[in-house]
């Protein structure tokens, strides 16, 4: 007897269903679903089904199936294959944010962030400290999109060892398999054992696992069906019914209580700094032809940049971006505003606006205002509630990360400047014509509220200064000073990138 | 002497401009320029400043300085390099469609989609009345986004052939160039004329080009500003002006015109044609495993399939297209429907949002309504202009073109129903439950305005069944003989596709 593990046993109970009891439930089953997909548009939360599971179990027919159940108009199949170039030119989950159903909508995926890990394990490519990792990565990933409301339906179609062989051979009698299907074969067990193994890492509340006997088509269609139904159903009470006060509070006081605030780093910093006009000309002119050479070469090894600037109003973030891109070929960089997001952006995940402007390989990416909005703008204007904000510091950590991880070179840049300076800023701009149209009503409104966006700073620092993505905190009050340190920065990164 | 075409002469004058002036133009410039950029936000149409011209005339410098001068958060720069392997995949124009700017915004390309068309021909792999046909292609896209009211800015910088030899004989003093550039330099002439001739035949009262003489920076750049401004002045006043009822009643009369109704299709439709049970139950399992086998064929060998599936309500679009979809393996197909645009659909062409779903090679992509959407509902609704409408005929006819270029197989299907048959069904889906959700308000509403539909449908098919896109009237009153015939029509066009 092969060892099955715990998570399968209950799929391998020989489950099955007479035609008649198929087509007793079938019709009450579809008309269900399908009521709880139109309520879903309503309700404005997105679904992710995961279909997966052992080759022949039947997974292309229950995606089939669900398909005719749904109303084609609100779900769509996504099959993660061959990646495409700009595909591998991005972190690995590039593909899925790419396929991410909006709000309101099902994505049934056929293949998932699971396959490649799983396959690489097995075939022992992956080391398993390395499958371990990627393992506390998908269920990181799955909390932070189920905080946002994602549903996750995660499906197992399982057959038992004999099944399968029972398959296979009837397929060879066929004549329709070869000798390498039978190789496969050998690997049952080793795929059993680190799937499931997968399946208990990440089967959690927020995003649970169904393992689904496969054997019978009737049995695993509407098991798989009526998981999905339950799982919409539960969805839709919960979210028709409103958060408690009480609730909202406690949610604020562990977003609160998740920050350990070390703060001072702004006040510690030197203001005073500043640099004369030879020395800015001589530096400005050495490291932006640095900087011009070293974007080609990044551009020939295929080495990826993103650079994010945030700062007070005025701190000069447009013009320390100018002396960036001025460096740089036109056609090497991209940069991309932040302003308020389109309804597709606001039908996803707040990261997911950054995610499709990641820079394919070779090219740089400079955000004007960032992913930093979470904690800075829409935590202090209360855009996003506390529980939001809260756990926005681990949630871009970890989008940082991938990036690291992908070999992008990254620069967040804070510029800083005193209110004083500030203050003279916006007067001047008042007076000056074409720099009119960078002063608003909003900013004066934001100026009052310098206190708050302090903390929001110091917080953002003392939480997101990781080793793999460090913060480089900028005086500003000379904005010559900071254009060539941030000049400086950007050049001693994309040197050790490319060193190595 | 070498020929000058007569369109670059007057850019071989010896512009220049004095430091002094050069000081002097520039903050008034600047000024206006952004108080336009910001007047475009409100006005909402998009801008595509191309800019092209010499080698060493100084593009990279004059889009840098653009840039400085423009709101960065309402301009996006792009540059057509080396396409990836999904622009490849797709249709020539799909990498422009995917980089278009949305309504108020500038994008400024450095290439576009006449740098392809003058190498080849310069290098000889084009002839010339391939040439003269893709110059036409170009015109006739330019006309139809500028008719969606994006304003063009066609910039051509000028170096005399004196001029380019001065500069390349200054770069070899400094060592900075080999003898492929005098080699390159030795088609000055045949670039010139051909460059020339792309200008003048796109030279159009809604596409301008201006040539403009590189030789000297600074009026280089003061000239292409001041292009740039009075292009965004005279949109922007245009703009704001209303359209007289006189002009829309002439536009309407002149969309009407321009249709030559043969109209008849439909009512000499035999409806009467069935399928029996068993007969049905044969062809179905023919043609779909026929079909798997297909787009198993096509994914290995690239070809891409593009199905639009048209129809009065009720007519058996949604389980069409199931028979379809049941055939092929979930991972080769995606069923795309077309709700209401998103924003960011609203603020592009309305065929944009059609561009952005081809399918890379091998894929197929389903349309659940499509672009004709635009000639029925939004024709019908009086949701688009009759000037819009009318020319969206040609529009559309274009777009299919390129898609048969491709080597894209498409099939349009109209489903075609009798009023009575359409009674009847809107009846039986609302007592069944799980139809239910498929009858509102809106299908008892167009019903009403059958005759109005009709109209419109005789006239698409018309004005769009071209040799390269022919529509395929189905008789739908019997379902079963309505999806065998759509499924036997793309298992034909498949065939023949593959077959050469």
């Amino acid at each position: 007897m092969p060892h099955v593990p715990p998570i399968f046993r209950a799929a391998e109970n020989g489950h099955s269903l007479t035609p008649e009891k198929y087509d007793a439930e079938l019709p009450r089953l579809r008309a269900r679903l399908l009521e709880a997909h139109h309520a879903l548009r309503e309700q404005k939360f997105p679904v992710i089904v995961i279909v997966s599971g052992a080759d022949g179990a039947g997974k292309g027919e229950l995606v089939h199936r669900l398909n005719e159940w749904l109303d084609p108009r609100g779900v769509a199949t996504h099959a993660f294959w061959r990646p495409s170039d700009e595909e591998r030119e991005r972190p690995a989950f590039w593909r899925f944010w790419r396929a991410m159903p909006g709000r309101g909508r099902i994505g049934i995926f056929f293949g998932s962030w699971y396959t490649e890990p799983v396959i690489e394990r097995v075939y022992g490519r992956m080391k398993k400290k390395a499958f371990e990792a990627e393992l506390d990565r998908i269920a990181a990933f799955e909390k932070m999109l189920a905080d946002d409301r994602t549903v996750f339906v995660k499906l197992r179609l399982h057959l038992s060892k004999r099944e399968q062989k029972r398959r296979l051979k009837k397929l060879e009698r066929d004549g329709r398999i070869g000798p390498e299907d039978w190789q496969h074969f050998q690997l049952y067990d080793k795929f059993n054992k680190v799937s499931a193994r997968s399946l208990v890492r990440t089967d959690l509340p927020h995003a649970r696992w169904h393992v689904i006997e496969a054997t019978d088509r009737r049995y695993r269609e509407i098991a798989a069906g009526q998981v999905l139904l339950e799982a919409l159903e539960q969805a839709l009470a919960a979210a028709a019914k409103p958060v408690s006060a009480a609730r909202r509070v406690a949610a604020a006081r562990r977003a609160a209580d998740r920050l350990a605030p070390k703060r001072g780093h702004l006040s510690r910093l030197d203001l005073a700094q500043r640099l004369d006009d030879d020395a800015y000309g001589d530096e400005l002119a050495k490291y932006q032809s640095r900087l011009s050479q070293l974007a080609w070469e990044a551009q020939d090894r295929g080495v990826s940049t993103v650079l994010a600037f945030e700062g007070w109003d005025a701190a000069g973030k447009g013009s320390a971006i100018k002396r960036v891109t001025e460096a740089i070929d036109p056609r090497l960089y991209r940069v991309v505003g932040v302003p308020a997001p389109t309804d597709e952006e606001r039908a996803q995940h707040y990261l997911w606006r950054f995610w499709r402007q990641l820079p394919r390989a070779g090219y740089l990416t400079i955000f004007d205002r960032s992913w930093y909005g979470r904690v800075l703008v829409e935590r202090v204007e209360g855009f996003a509630t506390p529980a939001e904000w809260g756990r926005a510091y681990t949630e871009i950590n970890a989008f940082e990360e991938q990036l690291a991880d992908r070999g992008i070179v990254l620069g967040k840049f804070w510029i800083h400047i005193s209110p004083e300076e500030q203050l003279q800023r916006f007067k001047e701009r008042e007076t000056v014509a074409y720099k009119r149209y960078k002063i608003t009503e909003e900013d004066w409104r934001n100026r009052k509220k310098w206190p708050d966006y302090q903390h929001a700073v110091e917080d953002m620092v003392t939480c997101c200064d990781t080793p793999c993505a460090p913060w480089t905190i900028v005086p500003g009050n000379d904005k010559k000073f900071a254009r060539v340190q941030i000049l400086k920065t950007i050049v001693q990164r994309l040197e050790s990138a490319l060193e190595e």
